[in-house]
């Protein structure tokens, strides 16, 4: 199983993407019919940040943000959200921070409009990147969409040299996100190269078969998938599959959990819901079904609400929220 | 004087810029603040393309929008009001919408963060650029904004060589914006050059300086600058002062004209119902003092409204702004 | 007539690219089974200029080398000639020198192989233009070449707005070379801006089929085309058509010149000498039709010989030639 | 032990940079002041290449030469050396060939200028490297400037994955150049990347410590250096002293070797000459002693000739210039 280091003084170091979420508040409608728009701090690990901190861990940030107004809301809300933001650097080039204009047609049809050209995320730098941080953590998490680009990706590669050197456990967030690669066979390349080096990635079925994309094995179940990851340093490997519910392996067994039944608003934000309550009941020490459903309650929370970063929830409320799904459904409403 | 032909079906065809304007509608705090935003069609050519289809000119637009939500919106705008989008070109490789969130900190505290990296508008080919169209029509107003990168330069070239051409009456707007130029050289050059060919320059002080910025003439008074660029084929250059009003010259006279009184609520977007209104006027055959009280007027208005290209005024709200000004003011209130 | 400044200390200043002409010494024979190749400096400026400063003209350089062996060898070329190189800049981000390698196959097919990535000449800025040193020359060469990209395409329309407010005069040698170019529209656009502003034009007649390809001009003909450029501040047009010879346009005037009967080494080169000798007899006040006679022999002379810039002939060298070749072939080998 | 699969066709598949050599007949003098050059096929892999098969190894290359004459020297070339050209793709977007003008000052004084801007060895992509050609090679060599940019970098984290599916060695060949490279970061991300997942190393100490260059350990002798990359995949690592000889390292043993005694003429093409023997002796599976001694043999006859491709000696040739300096300077000449 992971082993986190006790003895640091800071829990999890997201590193990424952050970026403005613009949603519409007369939802309901295509988004060029849209006139009104809510302002919201996103992009999944500064999302996963927000809900680490909420549920009470010590959490820090590596990342870039503009040197405008906008650059200056990320820390304002990272500061309120107890994040601690002396690693997020500040771009010098003129650089924006990305924007998503998300389009909320319906609960499940939801599509985004994203401004990702000379995004300041994206720039970066190995050499912005301090070992020292990494070194008191006991984890960090690598989002895949920060590998999409140059120098992006090289200061992911610095920063997991640095937590592999230190014995900081290194977590693997895939989230693929086909606009900001070049090719197919990139994300293939630099997802298996950190793949390797991970200790726990959490993937969907799509993403692992993106990582696979090059070696193309013949053999695509999902205990085939995890045991090739796990060959390598992972000692869990979780491969999500949307509504029917994610599978957690590990060297010698398997955990299953469903969705919590939920009226829906819009079909994103879960997953980075999901990764911080799941994330946080592991370095609670909880046993990996509870840490899933901790995971699985979170996100069903999420896609309830109308923000990502903005309704993360705490420890107590998704605890209640449990409480009342299996009050009205049943003990095991999502376990297995 | 300008001659319009009368026998040609559009009126006027701006060229260039068309953005996305979102205004915070929690105003009177920095930018970073605020939470909610209302969308507006901008650019100061599409304001101005607005601006004249309200005044009931038949307005032509040459650009180029995204291929998305925000594009759509556009040209629905642009149809909504009359604004032909036969030669509106749709961008095929990704590029976005220029956005402009706008800072209203105050009635005269009004800052802009803009998206500008691989833009739309400055995509616009030279092969996008219809001689037909261009014949077609009694005049183009070329903005400066669209000078300041390829194609788009090119394409503004184009499009005054076709006017040539065929006598389509060039109408230059110098619309300076710092951030999408790479050098002060470059603005000098670009504009210097299209300030040869025009028939009607319309800028500020500040921008004939720059047009002017590597020949740096020794006398910059108003009357030397206005002459020098009379002397090419310009029949009347507009230099504007602010708050200090502005002055029309041609070859033997100047026409001067002051702002209305008016209570601000932002200090931008004055510019574009400015350069309407007085190109309305000259269209309409007006003596170009009149045509400057017009243009005067609906600055005057737009400023003191919410957004740019939706509160354009029709002609009979201008003149009723100007009635009743003169009635409160006196008659001269705006004229020298 | 041109009006050159006899007061002025410098006679010329070429402008643009300045690269190295790597000829093959095992001749006839195509390029890839070359394997023993002379270094020359070659461009076409630079090739007028060695020209010119070889028929004893007093000749600057504006252009930018490399920061390397190949930049040195350039300036000490120059300097070798007498040219004047205290403007020639030298880049600063590793650029590197254009280079030509040359298949001569036969006398008629001769093929070339550049090197035109990420190179110096093209990195010449604006701000490295001199105003006194254009304000001290009697006229300015600019080569079509140095219009095809930026920072260089800004540089010539720097020098030539410095050249027209001291009346230096402006010399526009056309120079196509397709790989330079990024489309059809560019080379159209920014020859006629030139053209528009130009003293006398040189080229051949698909170069100003090129110039006029945006205004497409239904009337083609020599007289046409050269009237069309007459009408802006040309006093010469020069229109050439390789064997068929060359014809000079002045308002009221035109002079014919036929190429000198010479036994072809190879195809390429003789264009330099033309202009530099042709342009050396307008410096000289020369009849039109004899300073095209003298440029005439020039291009027969370098055609049929190893390099370009190094065996540009003297002015004594150019005579002997015209001499024998009348006493050969009669006095009016050439002309009309 | 390195194991190679004897049952494939192909011996060796070097991949990367092939480029063209221009080196000065006229030498001992800066290269400014040459003016007459040979041309050879170069580029470190494409030595080695050379120097396999005229070692009687049955040689591919993976790489990517300029859509020009200069390609099809290099692709001709190849096949004259027995080399096969099958996997070698040509460039669709007018990029050019490296080009590489060597000065040779004094035998030990040698610098070049490199042409390496928008060059063709570099443009290789993922999609151009065949699964079934890497899987029927008993090995790949990976040159290490090859993984300097995109997409040539992932072009060869590709060809590295199919070699791992498929049990082909991977031999990684650091040849580090600075000026291909963008920052020491990327260095020392990409290489520690292959250097995970080789099969051997072979560099020099500088090139071990950029390898290192971010987790920067402090033990930096060459027996911890070795040890910490003999961890991963790596079966034999050796560490090049220049004038001072090299070392293999294996799990439990070491083996040095000195340069033999030889008059040099240039300082340069060593190295290709070194791995290509060294390589060929493991590939007939001597003990590393003998192959490292034969590597060291073929290294000296290099630097005493004019060109790097063109004078890769023969096993036979190796061995008599082994036998006439043992002979001259005992047995043990080059021998720990």
């Amino acid at each position: 199983m992971l082993k986190f280091d006790q003895n640091r003084p800071m829990d999890i170091i997201p590193i990424g993407r952050v970026a403005i979420d613009f949603n519409p508040t007369d939802i309901h409608k295509p988004l060029e019919e849209s006139k009104n728009f809510n302002k919201y701090v996103g992009g999944s690990p500064a999302n996963i940040a927000v809900g680490l901190s909420r549920l009470g861990k010590k959490v820090g940030f590596i990342g870039k943000v503009s040197d405008d107004s906008f650059g200056k809301f990320v820390t304002n809300y990272f500061e309120e959200n107890n994040i601690d933001t002396t690693e997020v650097a500040t771009c010098k080039n003129g650089e924006s921070l990305g924007l998503t204009f998300t389009e909320i047609k319906s609960p499940t049809e939801s599509s985004i409009l994203m401004y990702r050209n000379g995004i300041a995320d994206l720039m970066l730098e190995s050499s912005e990147v301090s070992e020292e941080y990494i070194k008191n953590a006991k984890a960090i998490v690598v989002s895949g969409t920060a590998l999409s680009a140059s120098p992006s990706r090289e200061a992911c590669f610095t920063a997991v040299e640095y937590a592999k050197k230190h014995g900081t456990i290194v977590i693997f967030d895939v989230d693929y996100r086909s606009y900001t690669w070049k090719s197919k066979e990139e994300v293939a390349i630099y997802y298996s190269l950190i793949g390797r080096l991970s200790d726990l990635i959490i993937g969907s079925k799509e993403e692992f078969e993106l990582m696979e994309g090059i070696a193309n094995f013949e053999d695509k179940s999902d205990i085939a998938i995890a045991n090739r990851w796990l060959a390598y340093e992972n000692k869990i490997v979780v491969i999500k599959h949307g509504k029917e519910g994610s599978v957690a392996y590990t060297e010698n067994s398997s955990y299953k959990i469903k969705p919590f039944p939920v009226k829906l608003l819009k079909s994103f934000g879960g997953g980075d819901a999901y990764a911080s309550a799941f994330i946080y009941g592991l370095m609670e020490g909880w046993d990996i079904i509870d840490a899933l459903e901790f995971g699985s309650a979170s996100a069903a929370m999420l896609v309830a609400s109308h923000s990502c970063s903005e309704d993360m929830p705490t420890a107590d409320e998704i605890q209640n929220f449990i409480d009342l799904k299996k009050a009205e459904f049943g003990e095991m409403v999502a376990r297995g």
